[in-house]
């Protein structure tokens, strides 16, 4: 099968920016491989939010659906942030698109870049060799639970909720990535506070006897967060419940040299989404100064998952490349820098 | 007066060793300062359910509300944390004591020690100067929200709730430090995303007026927890919920060198408790190898609330000298260093 269909959405702020690079490269890709990918495009975000009223329309989540794999840009908008009163959010747009999508699994590769080694905060030493994986339980926990507002704003609540099926599939989605890789995975919870993450533990428990071969480790999520910093070579895959790992893999992502190298996954079972782990980045908006590389990178991903692996490794390759040949936006050389479009197209000959 | 009543809880782990050295120099401080501290000695964690059945003795709690200071250990226990069954479990002791007492801020200052700088991950340009203090909120929250677990264990949920008056006073308390300090407030939630977020984020804002001269930021505690070690300097004070705090402080232990090094208050309306930020470390128990000035500089903090700032100071001088002439434990030097009781000592004989 050379045919393929590719939802897109670009979302918000620097979404668009990078959005068009990626397809920049989906098209030289298309040619070399002699693929064919039809785009359909999407309104998300507060873009639909300003168009439509709706933060997820219905023609969009028809097209997610219909499509082999989804590419996402960002969301989200100050103008929302800043307004504590507003009904809709542009957030809520790809929340409903995680969960309709079933995407249970948010999949978070970091390595450190060998030439980009120096622009982390961390030592060298601390991260050289660094490589995790995080999985991200992706539709469940305080992020879908019930919420509630009371009218007067005297107080407000939200849930955090988990069951043994929104924790089975991605533990053992985990467990495996641990078997391919060094056989080490540290879940992530605060098992001496929470009545969920001891749900979490104990399930991990019961299923670990099913991956002998693999070391399971527990971790406080303060604990961690301190660890990830301190010393990130001790972990290979992580795996943590939903607003847990939204912290961590952010935070992890200072490991990588910079969050707009950073690409991530979205599974279920039967549909995948691929985005930057950035956000939208609203204060660059149209400047054109966005790092493209995260969201090439999820085109990575995507190849992968449509069973490209071919076409996915040239990808990476000329990313690699491009870092490598210093040709990168000003996030990563304040001295000499090259615009997203510049940085797309260096990427895209290359290939 | 120069006569106080402290309630002294070791607690578990290497709680009952860096607590004795806390011990060792009070009795310092109260001859060279004419100051009289009884200390009231009380059971907590796991070492109370191993003796009484109870986290937290009704005796415990009696002692402490009737103190003028709680000085607090360490608390957690491995053989609690690996079994998620457990009914009774050593942490409740303490989330117990923080209700019971009112201790609605838990107050972290952290900073960088010149001499020390070398030892932290990040590098030293990152975080040199950087002084920030956090307010946590510690009464409230998914820490104390209705918990539950199905008998079936097919599923759980945990609440997170805040009313009005559970922001209120600890969102004053931040604005007032940020008038003392450089006039900067950073609220940390996730206000894209929980509903309890968005009331924190409209409490702030209404009492913003109140305090003109304070620059009121919000931020989202992904990109939080990824600003912490990109650039620690762009923050001064930080307000934030429970949970949320937890991670946030344990990660910016990592600014300091150490998080052996690091003291909080848990300040009420009533009652006040100062304990390390590092947890019961039950792998170096009874070696000799913890770090006690964390709790020395909780007792720092203790006298400070007592209003003996002149001992306060002298304390801290006399950490700085330890520190300054690498008389430290193994954590922070690990070619030459002394047991936990020699440095306490010596911090005792330089008083
Ligand atoms: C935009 C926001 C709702 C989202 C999340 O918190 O999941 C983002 O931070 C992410 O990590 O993909
Ligand atoms: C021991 C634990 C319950 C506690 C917490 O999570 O509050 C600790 O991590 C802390 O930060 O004081």
């Amino acid at each position: 099968n050379n045919y393929f269909k590719i939802a897109v959405l670009p979302g918000d702020g620097i979404g668009p920016e990078i959005i068009s690079e990626s397809i920049k490269i989906l098209d030289v890709i298309a040619e070399a491989f002699q693929y064919e990918f039809q785009f359909n495009y999407g309104l998300i975000g507060a873009e639909a939010i300003f168009k439509t009223g709706d933060p997820l329309p219905e023609e969009t989540l028809k097209i997610c659906k219909e499509s082999d794999a989804v590419l996402f840009g960002a969301i989200g908008d100050p103008a929302f942030d800043n307004n504590p009163e507003a009904k809709v959010r542009p957030e809520q747009g790809l929340l409903k698109l995680r969960k309709e999508l079933g995407l249970f699994a948010n999949i978070r590769p970091l390595k450190t870049y060998a030439s980009l080694i120096e622009k982390s905060p961390l030592k060298k030493e601390i991260i050289e060799g660094a490589d995790i994986q995080i999985f991200r339980e992706l539709v469940s926990g305080i992020y879908f639970g019930e919420k509630f507002t009371d009218p007067e704003g005297a107080y407000a609540y939200d849930v955090c909720k988990y069951s043994r099926e929104d924790i089975l599939p991605i533990a053992h989605m985990a467990f495996q990535e641990a078997q391919k890789r060094n056989k080490k995975l540290t879940l992530i919870d605060k098992a001496n506070v929470l009545d969920t993450s001891r749900l979490w533990r104990k399930i991990c428990q019961e299923i670990a006897s099913e991956y002998p071969d693999v070391q399971l480790d527990y971790m406080f999520v303060d604990n961690a967060a301190m660890q990830l910093i301190l010393n990130p070579k001790q972990f290979d895959v992580i795996l943590t419940e939903n607003m847990f790992g939204d912290i961590i893999s952010d935070e992890a992502s200072v490991i990588g040299g910079s969050i707009g190298l950073l690409p991530s996954a979205s599974v279920g079972e039967k549909n995948a989404l691929f985005e930057p782990i950035h956000g939208s980045y609203p204060q660059a908006k149209g400047k054109g100064i966005a790092n493209p590389i995260a969201s090439i990178l999820s085109v990575a991903m995507m190849l992968d998952h449509l069973g490209l692996q071919p076409a996915a490794n040239k990808l990476r390759q000329s990313v690699e490349h491009a870092i490598e040949n210093k040709y990168v936006t000003i996030d990563l050389n304040t001295k000499q820098y090259y615009s997203t479009s510049e940085v797309g197209s260096f990427i895209a000959d290359y290939i």
